[in-house]
């Protein structure tokens, strides 16, 4: 007398906490610094000196009684004020805080959206490599989610395979961009071709197709590459932020979804994130972090350490040669590996206390995940292992 | 193309922030102190001293790194451990670590909860009045929510009235004791008999009826009246508790679930919890209250500002001829209004800036709920408007 669905997604939890947990083991027997873990996307920089600041400051001048009251279900108006003049002074939008939604991390604000889109027979389209999460999400949700075939070696969006697997049923695709886990940047090129396509289909099809840009590491992106702004591209673009990479708060769960007024039932789609997330026990985001925010929407990371990281990892394993995805943005290198067998590859390497993630997580079989969100010392360290594993 | 059932849930949200939205507007309008506001169960005392000390030892001695980074799904460990220590110290129990799940307050607990016990057509029961909000949580989880008649006068537990509505298809009862919103507590003899009806009921049945202790008031009693651990009285309980008003945190969404690998498939209903918990987008508490958590969770709200405004409000109200529920828990009084018609009273009230909640809410019409965690100079003024409102 319990939910199998639940119990499935409890027992057959992600590879990767499970590659981690052996990590933890094995550091307690050969000590952390020899086991060279890539597997974990926690961010290896600490949240800004501003925000640790900005925690005693609310404390101090709001007190503990305001800091910690409940806010409304949407997030303080002031969260909101400061996310929307955020998101305005980069992209010259419009954004009002009545079109944003406070919410506790990409994860949960995904889950809320998924559910709000969801009608009988509903269908989610993913494009490969994806977060594998997205399945528990959208199988809680009621959606099935379909997956899009990579376009390998590129790793930007195969039109032709996502056109095939639009159908009359298709409520939304998800985008994520700079991409986990291959650290693809989507082009504004690319973007504005299935903004079109999208269109197209959304006209035919006599509804329209959703794009849920899924956005945590919109931050994290290198040498200048531009990460475009979804919604000024494609109208019924709704947005799941997270502040986990950008400001290293990973733990504390505070994002923001936006859903335009402008697009299609705009008005009606926030009401039904609202009720969704109500549905799943959603009270309000962090308080706390709702008020630093109001002071930090506008920070930006120092990607320094972690472009040192991406480089030094990136030319070593090149120099190895391996075929490494171009690796413009977030914190991940996705390597294919030779042979073609990323689980054999994945067991041989933890053989040497190397730990990755095989792309298979990630509807992409053939392909391993590093997180450069580690040491510099332990990618110079893990470069001669990569070497003997080629 | 959005979900219908999503979008009635955000758009029929709770009466009880209606009202409390209308008091906002009126406190603009005549001031703050002329507004009498009983609606709003948000705690009004700081949270204790400690724990704003703990929250700056926290952040200075691990580093906003670690801080910050994600914890495990099911919680730090230090948490955990700080919490079983807590239930130990306190009932005598040998709860462990493995047994508890941290989350992010009561009502995402209790939805994690819900959809771990969701069977096909499986059924719920609440007693009224009861907290308006299990009705959504339900619905999304896929339970039928039934509702067990009032015991009126003392608002315990009509067992005979629970007999009648329990059916093949009940997975489980939800209990609130202190009871929001009748500041009732469930008595030791009222949740023996519970227990033996559950029991005889589960073996008939074939299968377990869990209680659902939902217990964010479990710590906010008076007179020294006792407020049993379920589990010590009934095997198969779990409970969802929450810090929001013991530590005056209602804002921070911290909490936790206890499922006791001793009742049936506790095992399998922890990994269910997990489960359904990751189907919802839980990726973990946030952290920074985690660490809070593992050097607080013993400490104990101060209550004597509470029970001077129950003292002050509660005899007000009986000698102004009112019936009131008696209220030995949380911080509400549940008034029994004159002529039986609750929103007739409310609508009369809020001519005189006296803002409360209607019974209906909660399933019990005929009834008014007052908290009394306002100031106690509110409860001073307000007195002669519920006197000239009888």
């Amino acid at each position: 007398m319990y939910n199998q669905q639940a119990y499935e997604m409890g027992d057959n939890c992600c590879v990767i906490r499970d590659i981690a947990e052996y990590g933890a083991v094995r550091a307690q027997e050969v000590g952390a610094e020899n086991v060279f873990n890539f597997t974990i996307g926690n961010p290896s920089l600490p949240a800004p000196a501003e925000i640790t600041q900005a925690v005693a400051d609310v404390m101090q001048e709001m007190g503990a009684l305001r800091t910690h009251s409940y806010t409304s279900a949407q997030g303080d108006l002031s969260a909101r004020k400061a996310i929307a003049e955020d998101l305005n002074n980069r992209f010259g939008t419009d954004v009002t805080p009545a079109e944003l939604f406070v919410g506790c991390g990409a994860s949960a604000e995904l889950c809320s959206v998924f559910r709000a889109l969801s009608v009988p027979g509903g269908e989610i389209l993913t494009i490969a490599p994806y977060f594998s999460e997205y399945e528990p999400f959208a199988q809680t949700a009621g959606l099935e989610l379909k997956v899009v075939p990579p376009d390998v070696p590129d790793f930007q969006i195969k039109l032709d395979a996502v056109e095939a697997a639009l159908t009359e049923n298709t409520v939304a695709i998800i985008i994520n961009s700079p991409n986990n886990p291959s650290g693809v940047v989507y082009t504004r090129e690319t973007l504005q071709k299935l903004g079109a396509l999208l269109e197209r289909k959304s006209e035919e099809f006599g509804h329209p197709i959703y794009i849920v840009a899924d956005e945590p590491y919109r931050e994290l992106a290198y040498d200048g590459v531009e990460v475009p702004f979804i919604p000024t591209i494609y109208r019924n673009t709704i947005v799941c932020y997270s502040y986990s990479k950008s400001l290293s708060l990973p733990g504390e769960r505070i994002g923001y979804i936006y859903v335009p007024r402008k697009a299609t039932d705009g008005e009606a789609i926030y009401t039904a994130v609202a009720g969704a997330a109500r549905g799943y026990g959603h009270i309000c985001a962090p308080s706390l972090w709702q008020y630093v925010l109001a002071r930090c929407a506008h920070l930006r990371p120092d990607l320094t350490e972690y472009d040192r990281n991406r480089k030094a990892l990136w030319e070593g394993l090149r120099k190895a040669g391996y075929e490494v995805a171009k690796p413009d943005g977030a914190f991940y290198l996705f390597v294919k590996v030779p042979g073609g067998d990323a689980n054999a590859f994945v067991k041989k390497a933890m053989e040497k206390d190397l730990l990755v993630v095989p792309g298979d997580s990630f509807g992409c079989p053939g392909y391993v995940r590093l997180c450069y969100c580690v040491s510099y010392e332990q990618i110079q360290r893990s470069l001669p292992i990569f070497e003997s594993l080629i």
